[in-house]
């Protein structure tokens, strides 16, 4: 089934789709981290909305991110096949940051840049909606925890990467050394800016339940700048898979019910040419356009203030 | 007053501080950020408690974080007036990262650390909690978005930093290339593990309000391992205060009410020496302790699983 969260009548509701443009409102939950709460009478009321449920036209809805306020959001970085070929040095394990849950906005809603955040591209991704938390989750058992999937646009500005990039000289510890340290050259980049501003966090619109997508490693994704096609690429390629990554991160922290883990991006150009990283969304404005196969399309207009 | 949230009779409760030794209950709060949002009520209710609540020790207290769950921990990076003699090359403006809420555990709770997670190293920091949110603060009025001011162990594994660095060829436009693009030597470091690992955020144990501390830049801040004392900084410091801090961020992303924002680590070395950098956790166990005056001791026993 397919689940998102809207605003209506002043507040925040849950939906699920019923037809291609119609959806019922699941009454008492006022997200989907409260269906995954719900559990069973959850359930049950979303089985009861779908045959008696107040009827609301899904064009025109207005979509709020389908976790209000998730937990955390666990982004993964360089996790595409086409990325080894760029590393120089980089980790054999999944490696991330997390973006803040103020950074997010539902579909339809503006994206809006200003000008000191620079260049702005978008990065889109399959995200994972954590059903079940857990820690030290085997590979094997992965999938069990998974409650469904999204779509995330992971907004990047290398501008703010740049700037937030230190060279400097790490104190480590020397055991031979008067003082006990020494020095080592090293580099270290700072996400909290330029992956996290207000608006980089474009999610939804629906959350697309694991019965529906049994294996997430098979679907088309797609990004579109004003119509125009940037990237078409395929979630088989990535890296490490949604599996791996619970499982791994699992071990550091502990993932708990409604938490994004969005996979890293899809980057492989489309037949037009061009990449995401090409598309500057504080020069250009427009709308941008994140579709993935079996899950719908996430759509938001640019504003530059 | 100081403010605290403990576990008590299975559910969270805020207390207010009566004596060195003895805490009221807040009857009807499960934390700060209930406190934070209950206003005028909250003020009543605290009143309430101080004359007739309920008596606690605070020696014994099971203490969580004091807002259980923030929308957003925002650490800032390298913010010690020590630092500018080490960077070769660094931002102009404050820099940071997101540490997720599941990584926060209140004072007297187990950092449990395990073998992949290296070496861990404490960075004693002083956190401010936001009262009254918003964006783009000019810095003559953040103090008035300021609930208080609380201690935080900012836990740091430089082994995953390392592991989680990429030296790679970042794509950035080129308008006189063919496909449009060029590629850029770049180093970049994702944060999730390293500073987000479970227990990476001790906190607390007490809220100190604005009223007590109009200046928070002029607290002295010790780091003590075992008892001997690693560092002995001053907030006087911090290279951008919590003013320059406040007002910059929110440039870029709305703070909201019971987000926390660590101010960066104290760093100057005790009389005796010693880094912070030196004390590797993961090897040493014992028991980690962050003074800050008129703020409180934060501490929290070693377990190395």
């Amino acid at each position: 089934m397919r689940l998102g969260t809207i605003e209506r009548e002043g507040a925040s509701a849950v939906i699920v789709g019923v037809s291609e443009t119609e959806a019922a409102v699941v009454d008492g939950y006022a997200d989907v981290a409260a269906v995954i709460a719900g559990g069973a009478a959850a359930t049950a009321a979303i089985d009861a909305a779908k045959s008696s449920g107040a009827r609301v036209a899904v064009d025109g809805a207005s979509w709020l991110p389908p976790v209000v306020r998730p937990g955390k959001v666990l982004a993964i970085a360089l996790n595409n096949s086409a990325n080894p070929d760029r590393i120089m040095r980089g980790p054999e394990t999944p490696a991330g940051f997390i973006k803040p849950a103020s950074s997010l906005i539902g579909s339809g809603k503006p994206i809006r840049l200003k000008e000191q955040f620079g260049r702005v591209h978008p990065e889109p991704e399959l995200a994972v909606i954590i059903g079940v938390g857990g820690a030290d989750i085997p590979v094997e058992e992965a999938y069990s925890h998974v409650f469904g999937y999204t779509i995330i646009n992971d907004l990047t500005s290398p501008t703010m990467r740049d700037a937030d990039t230190f060279h400097y000289r790490a104190i480590h510890p020397d055991p031979e050394a008067a003082d006990g340290i020494k020095y080592v050259d090293s580099w270290v980049s700072y996400p909290a800016r330029y992956k996290g501003a207000d608006t980089f966090g474009p999610i939804g619109p629906w959350v697309v339940t694991t019965d529906e997508i049994p294996d997430p490693h098979t679907l088309q994704i797609t990004c579109s700048h004003d119509g125009r096609l940037v990237t078409d690429d395929n979630t088989a390629n990535l890296r490490f898979s949604v599996a791996e990554v619970i499982s791994f991160m699992s071990e550091f922290m502990t993932l708990e019910p409604g938490d994004v883990v969005a996979m890293g991006t899809a980057l492989k150009k489309s037949a037009k040419g061009g990449a995401v990283q090409n598309v500057d969304l504080t020069q250009l404005g427009g709308t941008i356009e994140v579709s993935i196969e079996k899950i719908g399309t996430l759509s938001n207009p640019v504003e530059r203030r």
